[in-house]
């Protein structure tokens, strides 16, 4: 008897782990253009990587960015066309003392892999390189029709993607995409996310006198960077956690009666989650749950902000610059373009007396949803509750990928986010990691898709 | 016919700029701990000055911290006994990349001497010492007895200060202390300054999450600890420039009638001063003008600030800390100590929610006013106006020297601020100077005002 797809995940598993911890030591990091050359070596690797598992008309494709890694299967005849998108590109690791290990050497503790990555996103785009090569090696052959898209500018917003997508609107042609960069909200919980927040930053550059000023002999005479940056971005929320820029909620979807009912399904258990973040206590937009605060509303945050003199001790400046850097994350139907317009006549309206501002765009991404009763999502939900034993939730993620909306815009396909991450992975932080359990798991609940997915018939 | 004091500092000018320069190299950063050594060299070179000048008894006295510079010439029988007090510590020179030239490596450049320290403290002290030397060495004697104290920590708020002159109360006892620490408002505006600003400072902290959180998976779910400082900060103000914090103002003193009438011979030129500092207005606390604001008005401000991800491009994170340091500019009779505790009260009623803050105490520093009419004070302003050849203005001073108000409550002295350096000058800020014509004319005046004192009577 021929060996199941199971079986051979199980016995290669160390060779996988092995190929994992390749991939995973490349220090693709986007935002920071000293590792250029890294960034394009993940494309190199992945690449080579897919062209050995047997997938065909592999190549890393030059954007006006960072390149992006495609391959495709397309032997299934009459079966659906699956489209996989991921991203091999990282954050960066800063602040690189809070990390245990190297963020580039991947270790594993407590049954979870280290590594800057991991969970976001190349741990995940892995698993779905080796649940083709699981089929390719047992059967000779997949249940339904593949083609992968692994890019490299996710976390600097997916900037060239939308061009890139049109010009190869027809080698990208599918019925669905199916994304594994999102997760689920505990180990033993596997959720369906259905839709994504949206995004767009900005920077805001405060400037008063040429340069910094002898605090005793102007201080009262001139305004203070800093005091007028904190009087600006105190303007934006108000003390119950709502936004109060002009028109930010106007085009803001209520959820639907099913979502409602969805929604009350998602238990949070907000004293073990406050206990677990360490804060006195949890805090947003007065009036909705935690659950709706980090998924189905949009939000304001600083990301990080500056002025004057931040070393050991006191000195006595009065700082001449201040910036702060602010990302909204956004719902449907909110527009990322329309967003930031408001946003700078916000800070325009708001601009203390004193001083200048100017405002830098960073990216922008639409907010997205797939309806919940799609049969591609219904046939998500059934591959993971054969492998996980438990009914499957359906959530709308908190993040965003942004080339999400551009995908439904450009290529008008269903979206299915089938994530494996979970919340304390520290995405985006120190010390990422991934649970074995979910990578094991995760293969398999992939498999399943695929195998639920070749007796769907999409129009 | 014996040189005159005017002619022995003429000949003398290169050599003296030469000796300057080798004090000024020495980078006596009192703030900083990897400095400790240079700022001992730099309290070595000058006990060597003095005794060379013909001080007697000169020593490097021991403090807590860093040591104190004392000498003595005490043969001017039924003469007063004056106090000189300065600083040989510097502030520290960061951002570095503004600098011009290295600021320990004194330049002359348009007629002024580039450096750190040059107009805070170390030229204006340096002047004391050769208007020493001068005498002696055209003359023989002090038309006046003269006890030097140089500390090595005023820009850290001379923690050890009062206990030292507590110490030591009858070494310096004397009738008046003049200090060389302020500055007159334009280059031919000598003026006499009879009142400091006293100064109080802290550093807020503010905690969320254990660590920094992924913005799309926890953003709205938790309080942003940028956003919560934000809050905090701007409660500390209104928009028209008023500290909102409870009983800030409640002892301030209002200005006596013979103040106001001196206060408004003190012309600012405003559009001049604002085109100068860059700024598209000036601005401050409503219903003061920019002279009583940077001088008999206190202040609240913040001298640096820092959150989450300030690097290159953007970071979708949700900073889980963020601090400020904070200084307060007091007037008479504010109390520094009282001040930092209704600071305090303020911060706790209005901590936002889901953080935890936490506060640090820096510098405590009374105000001070030595009354106008007082003869030491007049004596001082006819020995500018000699110099000088117009009349001498009387103003209150922006900055801060705690010791004095120390020096009142010891030693219960009066206190004469005889300052030269400009408020251009780059005080606390890169490319510090001073300019030469100070450097000659505050030489004379001192030495006029050592002439004027000799006939003075002190009870």
């Amino acid at each position: 008897m021929p060996q199941t797809y199971q079986q051979y995940l199980q016995e290669h598993r160390e060779q996988h782990l092995k190929e994992l911890f390749d991939f995973l030591k490349i220090p693709s990091i986007s935002s920071l253009s000293e590792y250029k050359e890294d960034v394009r070596n993940a494309a190199e690797w992945l690449k080579a990587e897919l062209e050995k598992t047997g997938m065909e008309h592999a190549e890393v494709m030059k954007t006006k960015g960072h390149p992006v890694v495609y391959a495709d299967w397309l032997h299934a005849d009459g079966k659906p066309t699956v489209l996989i998108y991921g991203h091999y590109d990282v954050q960066p690791v800063d602040p690189l003392n809070l990390w245990e290990s190297d963020p580039f050497q991947p270790e594993i503790r407590d049954d979870k892999i280290y590594a800057r990555g991991v969970s976001d996103d190349k741990g995940q785009i892995f698993m779905h390189v080796k649940a083709i090569d699981a089929f390719l090696q047992t059967d000779g052959k997949l249940p339904v029709n593949i083609k992968v898209l692994f890019e490299g500018e996710e976390e600097i917003g997916s900037p060239h993607l939308p061009a890139f997508v049109e010009e190869h609107k027809d080698l990208l042609a599918a019925d669905l995409i199916v994304i594994s960069d999102t997760g689920m909200p505990e180990k033993d919980k596997p959720t369906i996310c259905y839709g994504l927040r949206g995004l767009c930053g900005l920077q805001i550059n405060v400037k008063g006198a040429t340069s910094d000023l002898h605090s005793g002999e102007y201080g009262g005479g001139v305004q203070n960077a800093a005091t007028a940056l904190v009087e600006l971005l105190a303007s934006f929320h108000d003390r119950d956690g709502k936004v109060l820029v002009e028109g930010f909620y106007d085009k803001v979807e209520e959820l639907t009666a099913e979502e409602k009912e969805a929604f009350a399904k998602l238990q949070v258990d907000e004293e073990k989650l406050r206990k677990q973040l360490g804060v006195p206590e949890l805090f947003g937009e007065k009036g909705y749950s935690y659950t709706e605060r980090t998924s189905v509303r949009p939000t304001l945050e600083i990301n990080g902000m500056q002025s004057g003199f931040t070393g050991e001790g006191l000195k006595t400046v009065l700082p001449s610059e201040a910036f702060a850097k602010m990302t909204c994350r956004l719902v449907p139907k909110q527009d990322p373009y329309e967003i930031l317009e408001l946003l700078k006549k916000h800070i325009h309206a708001h601009t203390p007396k004193g001083v200048t501002v100017t405002v830098t765009e960073f990216d922008k991404g639409y907010p997205y949803v797939t309806p919940l009763d799609h049969p591609a999502i219904q046939a998500a939900g059934r591959a993971y509750e054969k492998v996980y034993q438990v009914p499957v939730t359906y959530t709308r993620g908190g993040g965003s990928i942004p080339i999400v909306a551009a995908f439904d815009n450009i290529l008008k396909l269903p979206v299915v986010l089938m994530g494996f991450a979970l919340p304390t992975e520290n995405a985006h932080a120190p010390n990422e990691h991934f649970h074995l359990e979910n990578f094991g798991k995760g293969l398999e609940t992939i498999c399943a898709y695929w195998n639920e997915l070749q007796t769907l018939i999409f129009s």
